[in-house]
């Protein structure tokens, strides 16, 4: 029989819960992620002997989340970075590893038309995330927003496909287009602003979806995308996967009403899924960039 | 043995989800919301001999919320109401029954600084809602707010509780306040601006809580509900649940730093749970307007 | 203006995760539970004055609950009543409160046939519940079970319901039943042997909703709690909250299939929501009881 | 600038809920899955151009699994063969894709002892899942079990881990270990017994997890993956993703009591995670069989 080896593996602490407050003045500013670093390197021994030589303890890289947080935050690309760097610096048999962050953002309350100095509401459940990996002397930052539910109310058709023995759907030349956008950019450099990036990253994807008169999701998604890549020399593809979020027009006619388009059901399950890169043709190679990063064709 | 008999009961459809679209002109309105319509009333028969004569299906009461919605939702107070009316008024044998409605809230997408005129991003999770209950000729209003996440960075106390042999926490004169606000308030009349109130009830309960100086999540919650009564006399009661969402201050010592309110562990469970009522002194008898209110005190 | 007051309230720990291993042979014993203590009494100085002297902190209580847990849990009714018994003999001025649990199952692991001594599987998904209310001398049990997911292939009709003009299901005489039953139980006495009651219950009614040629949901509803109440003197009312969890026979007529019952689509939402409670006739007043049991009518 | 161009994508129908109840005798039969049909070739006319000449819609897979389970789903497996087959050669332009099923399994509620005829409980919340890739010729199956939650009480130990600046945990020769089982497999043939097998694999997992005494769980996870590969010559590699959830032990030494391994705290977040694959030395490459597989190292 074959020899049985282990191949492929990571460990480490996932999901820390960190806020971090700034107190320097009474203004006081507020970060809220969640981390999850996870190493890799020579780790054979302890999941062949149980060795633990070379484990770093996940509670280890927890309180070094917990300590590095004392400096600040920042840009979640580069605190993941800070880690990565220590982890792979601090320990030899420790190659490589990923570090993945999500951050929550929060608003200030408003109080006589003013944001108060130190209370604050959720602002949303979409989050922001990175997901940085090392191996050796490489690094790769892949950052991301997820839960951007959006939708359009008309411009939006589904014409012209083929239909087969199966088909039964009928054709529109008007519909809701509903999706929560998972988006994933590689960035070519980690020189980079990474915050003020986002923003506009963020803002050129939800105005793409505005404007685009739809034909198929998957011709917003392309828009997306090649609208973010036009504005940011800097990103070398950026990858989506979008639920169509279905929403079917009610049949009022037995109730002797018309719904020109007003009324519709929101359905939770099936749902499409639309997956796709839009990439620079001439982009380097994405190396590790893509390994584990969550649920991306 | 003693006779077995039907006691309190009631049926329907729920989370019916509908989405409604209002295009008389080319700016698009969007109303989206979760209808759960119940029916009470003459309904033993059912039970006890399996005789559907009084079961008006719970899929007629989907279709009828479908068909209502084809002139507009508006306020989910007044939807809800019209949904009540008519259930009462077609079935004789239908003498009460619940209609719950959740919303969510959406935003238009900005292009080129302007709010554009049909696609829509989704605001947040937090949802307005309300529950409407009728009785013969008798009709309440609980309406509310859920998932209103807050925050305070400081301005919050914890100190003088009293202490036995299992008591461990130390005094605190300075913490993290942070909570997930969800409360309803009960209408002392139906003749009520539902939108405009809701949007000032929401706002006086941030503000309060922004402004403050917390000594207990008790005492917060009681400002907030004092403040809404004072300035909403149409409003009898306010009934509040808080999960105290602790912020753990990370013991950074060991590492050789200090942590002066800056890092903070985000725990998820336990919480602490905090529910009460504030209410008019001369408020009028409840009646049945909190029956199956999900998850108050 | 009417005076604003302090109305119904409670606090405590929410969710406190329990594990407690009984090891005093070689053959360890498991129990899962997760626990929440609320309080009542007189709270009116923190609500209104920040005055914590009252305010049994609720880390005290999560201490009680791990402490209390070292003599071993047993019946989650019984450890109910004992940190029910515990916080208001204790504590002059708390005169009351609510103490809720749940708890999931673990099997042994099977090794050469037969249960390892130290290693489990997490048996279901389905919870034993209770809520221990007290208010003075006097104590409450409400027990019951949720998640507890049931369906009949056949054996199901629905026909004989009213048609009005927004009336478009079709009747049936054989459909799919499925729902998650949600039951809760009332007993009359504390002196109950908790655990083999449970097991009882439970098997009535899973045998009552497989036996019962079934009308209506309400039906089966009515059956499952009359079968309970016959075989336990001790139960003066079941409430059950039950989705009728909607199986949707597919049209499979457009690709030259028939369909005679077996081809489904399991729908999400909406879902129908049958809700009844089952009782004696000459039950004593429930009193307290259900004061806070989530989701029931 | 560069050229901006369409990467790797797929598209498909998600989560189709799909139960089938097989009939032929009285002893009912009931297959309960979730199927998800993403399809790959020549898409880049939609993306580009909103050109759907060759999108088969979403709406028409959909319907292609329903008709397909007319005649029965059997092991999940075949049953994504099946669709694999159908789509990639119904349409040339369509050259692969992926079929991930996932299945819910149920028990027959017992009525005097005997199992139900046509009566059902679910039994767990643990599910069987496979993804199946077709590229071309080539097909690969991926298959797997989510959800299988696991504890031992004792015979685990951690030690011997390095110490750095940031590690204050203390070791352990006696601790819980407790995991949520993410396993999947990669046959190397398609021709299996894929229900037997998926039996027999799932029982050595729980064994080798019960009778490792685990001085660390990627030791246990180890032990996990050899023993499958030991026993099932037909499989090439085993991935696994693992939670370390932590219990920890209560410190009950303030309230004067001792905690010999037996009270402990079920924490949520943050827990451990421990990832690795477990192959064959000279197993064939695993071509891409491993795209688009959820979370997975």
């Amino acid at each position: 029989m074959s020899k049985i080896v282990l191949g492929q593996n990571q460990y480490g602490k996932a999901e820390v819960r960190l806020v971090k407050i700034t107190r320097d003045t009474k203004r006081h500013e507020i970060e809220d992620v969640t981390v999850t670093s996870q190493l890799r390197g020579d780790l054979d021994a302890v999941h062949t002997e149980g060795d633990n030589a070379h484990v770093v303890a996940t509670d280890t890289q927890k309180n070094t989340v917990y300590a590095f947080a004392r400096d600040g935050v920042g840009a979640i690309e580069s605190f993941a970075m800070r880690l990565g760097k220590h982890f792979t610096g601090e320990f030899e048999w420790i190659t490589g590893g990923r570090w993945e962050i999500e951050q929550y953002s929060w608003a200030r309350i408003p109080v006589d038309g003013e944001g108060h100095d130190h209370s604050f509401v959720r602002s949303s459940d979409e989050r922001r995330n990175t997901v940085v990996t090392v191996d050796g002397d490489r690094t790769w930052i892949v950052s991301g927003l997820s839960n951007m539910v959006v939708l359009k109310s008309t411009g939006s058709e589904f014409r012209g496909y083929p239909k087969d023995r199966y088909t039964t759907l009928q054709e529109t030349s008007d519909r809701i287009l509903a999706t929560s956008v998972s988006a994933r950019w590689r960035y070519l450099t980690t020189d980079v602003d990474f915050d003020k990036t986002f923003e506009n990253v963020r803002a050129i994807m939800l105005e793409a979806f505005a404007t685009t008169h739809s034909l198929a999701l998957q011709q917003s998604l392309f828009q997306m995308g090649s609208a973010v890549l036009e504005a940011h020399p800097e990103i070398a593809e950026v990858k989506f996967s979008m639920p169509n979020k279905h929403h079917f027009l009610v049949d009022l006619e037995p109730f002797g009403l018309d719904n020109p388009g007003e009324v519709f059901f929101a359905a939770d399950r099936p749902y499409g899924l639309i997956e796709a890169t839009v990439e620079r043709e001439d982009a380097p190679d994405a190396g590790r960039a893509w390994d584990s990063v969550p649920g991306f064709c």
